[in-house]
């Protein structure tokens, strides 16, 4: 039993679940065991807790016809597949809001297998997924487009660009109403020029105001100064800490992400993925995206080397077959953004740049639940907290990629039926064994 | 003699120069008028200090074939036609560089005739006008392109985004080297979602390296947070405070723009501009584009309620005959962004809006004398300053739209034969009578 | 009845109390009154909510022999002395954590009378009472004094304004799990030169910690850097706002606790007041303080015009015989910092500088409520909220000092035996008929 | 030849000076040397550029009697005596403007001798010397205190604490025109609790006001948020980083000041007095003060590993020697805030904390010489600086204790006639030799 606190291994340990929850974790002999129990015999086999992956996206490509009519299914399909693959809990990033939370109680309820989901809904500042004038509002037809747009921004669009942040703050708080789990903003957006999207002022009233709900909050980043600005506004956590553009973090805003032990995801690559990103690839890179990604692989060395806690996140979600069957097989090498197999694509990643198979597990487990504000209930195996358990065929701490060799998955106490996932098959199979 | 300190006027008033300086301001009989002076005689004429526009574009339309072959003679055009029409000093906030000085310096040295040329060269952060793709680009060739982007951003283009404050500092003051007069960066860029290019850390980088060597500094701003952190940044000044997209400015934001007595660009217009522009016109705007219409006639109502310094800036250059006749008369009417003609339509837009003419003369010359840091060699009529005087036909305290009947304009001490003006004729006429 | 929304008095009102909480408000007749009900018989009288005093000290002069015995006797001594006089819930906002609590709670579960106590425990930042070397020190004993200055400052003293903004968040963190039910910091000490305690980035972390807490956090400030350092820090409210040295408050401060609607508290004064103590009293003050003082009354003039949440607060204590009698009757004229008789004066005080009755009432009931957080249960006459009232013989809004004319006081739903108050008579009587 | 550039010596090397400045340096042989030259003979000696002391205060003990009537002479002694032990530039960061501007004045002028004096006047934010109802302010009389306190405040004292950022920004720019060559603020004050004195935003308006005028501007910092605070206002140097009370520079602070290369005093001091200091000397200190010792030393270790632009500083002035009298020997044991002889102890301390003699050197010349940007004329010894030389009968590379063994000072090209100095003798001797 590897339990996820970072102790050492138990041999020959036992599990004991009762309602859900963990009811004694412990060696063999000294857990008293009730005579009616459901003895799940796990000998020669490795039980860790159920993995989590702190940044995926249920919905891609939310652009396209054969989606936007079926964002509930889609969303279904991606958290079973998720917990096919052990991951029992998902956290979606950037999404979109009413549906995720229909198909959140669903699962919380039973009505419906899937991964545990917690939800931020939009992105704050960012647009909906429609261009105006672009192709895809074309295909899916204006009004189909506008409908798709407010659902996803609801309020919380790049409107909120020219606000005050007494504005933005009466905005933030009419939105937590609506019942995300979590806040994410845009510090920054996505591409240059626009690195800069809220002021300090601005972002501080969004933490304060997921702090006054009780809701952690996590910024978008990619550039240093929104970095820093996000960091002192107070968030709870980095959604990708190593995304800076060419310029590699200073040394003093690591020095603040360690001090104030800001949780940080991160993009670790294989050896082989980053051979095919900065240049034996496909496409060679230009000059400046070549000195993006060595500035990337650069912060994610000095993170490690920072002691800053570390965040397992794929940036997952569910590929349409077409656009799978678009590009070569080199294209998708080790490529970690597809949910479920792109999770042990970036454990190797991280075991290849030098983190110990413990540190992964911790990562994807523990250093998430807590990142989260939810240690109470997940992360790691200890009395009182739900019953959510990886057994493996082989050990992980021997071999990272032994994560793949899943003998069965626990959730709330339940033994999952792996074989049957996912029950909706819309964009399925929907990956592909990236990087093996 | 309307002196430009907001004095009443002198009757019968003299102003004696020598050197190209004034020599004395006083009513006549009081000042002693040497034997050897020559006399302009401007008895039942108005005299006010040389016109002054804050903020002109000498090339515009950077990305034109016409235009990038011929940015000096261009310089030279506009600058003569400011002249021609009373604007004896004019300060180009976003050009190019390097042609810029020269033709600057050529004027100073009396080598060609123009208004008084003071330069930033790029608004820091901004990208040439060449956008990598464009029609425009493939035009001109992509190797001529990617010269004028060059020459436009001189290393202070877009790529600051990403640098921290520290390396923004170094790049500040190697641009400084090169000789601008000033300073403007981009607090903010000129579209949605662009809205905040610099946290606040760089921006005082920015203002201090400025300030460090004499100049002044200011700021490009579009949204409310962008121009709030563009105050607390220590600007000297705003170049159109007004422009806040859809929000108004906040009542503390003015109060801090009046605490500090921050000089303000700003781009009042006249009933018939407003009426054409908010839903009259030739195309209706949209719900978003009218409230940010709106918004911006309220700051404006408000600045000048607030007693903000503010300050006459056209935003004007010369346009090529062929964009004039593309557009309907309309299109044009009581336009100011046109070098020369619209300083006039701009003043009415100013005395439409409810600002006396008095203060309007102010607005055009002591104000941006003083918002530049020029005021010991300009922008008043006082002994010792440069001797740039404008002689009118009839009283501009009267009716402003009296600036127009321009009887001599003097610059340095001498009368400019207008009648000659521009020398160069490259866009000539590239003007209309806007507005009348 | 009039039930502190703002709305007019309702004439011939009902008031119906089920369970402590109020049933149901509205005119005699519209209101079904069940069988069972007692009736107190209010004809011809006033209803008027609670009254809430913002900011009181329930021990004064906590480094007296005296006292430092008593504190909880004290205490419940000034509960009872505050809820004689109809203030139904106080707010100590600097006082000692623990007997506080422990009073607190009898109150609440009924074991005591009282006022409803909410209290801050130390204003973080702030030393204990007792000053190293002191004659205090020395008479209640070294080892007495420095552990009373350990209850007072509960590692929330001065030592906090070393150390860094994380190392601040732990502290407060355990803090607050003993218990407060608000924060109170220390923006500024209270004597020039001590005009800035903590850091923005530490103000912040403070009230961050406060508000992921559930808890209110509110500033002590003296000067107008500390007061807007403490508004960009996010405080829910300000103590004392009106007090800035010689300094008036800027426009752009007031503009900003408008815009953010900051509930401020502030203490104006009876016109006899302002002319003890600005210059017709028994001390002159220096130039210095006649300064001071005509700046905090200019600012309170400011507040009042600017539309800012106003509160109630008498920063009254109950005060020892020995040293009322010290000082002569104009030193008490109109007096505030007196617990129960003070809070007249202050209303009187309010209503001299132009408040009208109705937003005086406002400010003690439904401001202060508002400002802690309190609106569901406090604050007004509505159903669901706390039975507390207070039942006037005479029309406050005719004249404010109605207010003294108390018939009866209901808390909880229950009508105070006033007559028996205080139950503890330590200080007793502890006040005099100030400014009547 | 050791010329203060860092590069390696110059063995049998040249410095040929024309006119009080640096006309070559060179290999003898490769210099070549007018028959004009007058040779001085430096064979077996070594030559380094004249010493600079980045801290001083020329009048200790400002509330003195004896003191107060001889402002001019006192300083004139002190920097004689600096002079004499081959410090040819002082920097007085906290004194009387007016007297140290006029003998600053003479000795520029020639009219005395004396080190080269650059003055700040006052601390700015720091009261006068006299405590209002002390003992010295009875004995000086209390209008001459008053005028003492005045002189040394000049309008920029407590008072200041009170001003907004726009009322402080006036009164900077009025004490700049007084004349100071460099601007010092008290980002805090000396004690607790009186640890940061100005807003951000206020420091903020010091360095600009201090850059625009073309100042260098430093803070007086004595905790770690009054030293993060003046950091990220832009201040060019710190006094003493080191002092930051019990708690140790965190690494984000100390990564700032190497990133931005912020030039920083620091007091690092010889083991024998660390072992006075924290404990085995005359009084033991308590435990908090022991820890703020502790704090200091490891600041200092780590600033030194930081590659942070190191200054030497002394803080010194010339004791009385009634005062010197007072305390025994051990008092005085390698105490280093005495003019002149305390340098030696400075630098012997820093290479008992580990610093090679070449680092030593830089920090007493090159370094304080950019710190204060002065690097045109002053800090090395290269072509076109000012002739200030230190000739040395040994090798300061080998052992730093050999700069005591001066064998000639030459400052502005002069020979300096050591056995002569001090001219003025109030406090002679005025030191001791400390520390030997």
């Amino acid at each position: 039993v590897i339990d996820g606190t970072g102790r050492v291994p138990i041999s020959d340990g036992v599990v004991l679940i009762r309602d859900g929850r963990i009811a004694a974790v412990g060696v063999r002999g000294q857990v008293a065991i009730p005579p009616e129990a459901l003895i799940i015999d796990g000998r020669g086999k490795y039980v860790i807790p159920g993995l989590m992956d702190a940044n995926v996206h249920l919905v891609m490509r939310r652009n396209r016809v054969d989606v936007i009519n079926r964002f509930e299914d889609l969303i279904e399909e991606a958290a079973q597949t998720a917990l096919m693959y052990g991951q029992t809990t998902v956290f979606d990033t950037w999404g979109i809001l009413e549906p995720l939370i229909r198909v959140r109680d669903r699962i919380r309820r039973g009505e419906t297998e899937g991964s545990r989901i917690f939800v931020a809904g939009n992105c704050i500042g960012m647009a909906g997924p429609f261009v105006p004038g672009s192709p895809q509002e074309k295909e899916a037809g204006r009004e189909a487009a506008a409908e798709v747009n407010r659902l996803s921004q609801l309020n919380t669009g790049p409107d909120l660009r020219f606000m005050t942040s007494d504005q933005v703050r009466t905005i933030i708080r009419e939105y937590i109403h609506r019942g995300p789990d979590f806040l994410k903003y845009a510090a920054s957006g996505h591409e240059e020029p626009d690195l800069i999207v809220f002021s300090e002022d601005v972002q501080r009233v969004i933490v304060d105001e997921g702090h006054r709900a009780g809701l952690t909050v996590q910024a978008h980043t990619t550039s240093n100064e929104s970095l820093l600005m996000a960091v002192r506004a107070g968030v709870d956590l980095i959604t990708h800490a190593d995304v800076t553009g060419p310029v590699p973090i200073p040394v003093s805003t690591l020095a603040l992400l360690k001090e104030k032990q800001i949780p940080c995801g991160f993009f670790p690559k294989t050896g082989r993925r980053w051979d095919i990103e900065i240049g034996g690839g496909s496409r060679t890179p230009g000059a400046k995206s070549r000195l993006t990604l060595e500035s990337q692989r650069r912060n994610q060395e000095e993170m490690i080397k920072a002691d800053i806690p570390l965040l397992i996140n794929t940036d997952g979600g569910l590929w349409p077959p077409d656009l799978l069957a678009l590009h070569p097989a080199e294209h998708w090498t080790d490529y970690e953004a597809i949910i479920g197999e792109g999770y042990f694509v970036r454990c190797r990643g991280m075991a290849e740049m030098g983190i110990p198979p413990m540190e992964i597990i911790l990562a994807g487990t523990r250093n998430v639940a807590r990142a989260y504000g939810l240690l109470d209930d997940l992360g790691t195996l200890e009395k009182g907290k739900l019953a959510d358990l990886v057994i493996l065929e082989a050990d992980p701490l021997a071999d990272i990629e032994n994560l793949r060799r899943i003998a069965a998955v626990i959730k709330d106490g339940r033994v999952v039926e792996r074989q049957r996932l996912p029950l909706k098959r819309i964009f399925y199979p929907g990956f592909r064994k990236v990087g093996s």
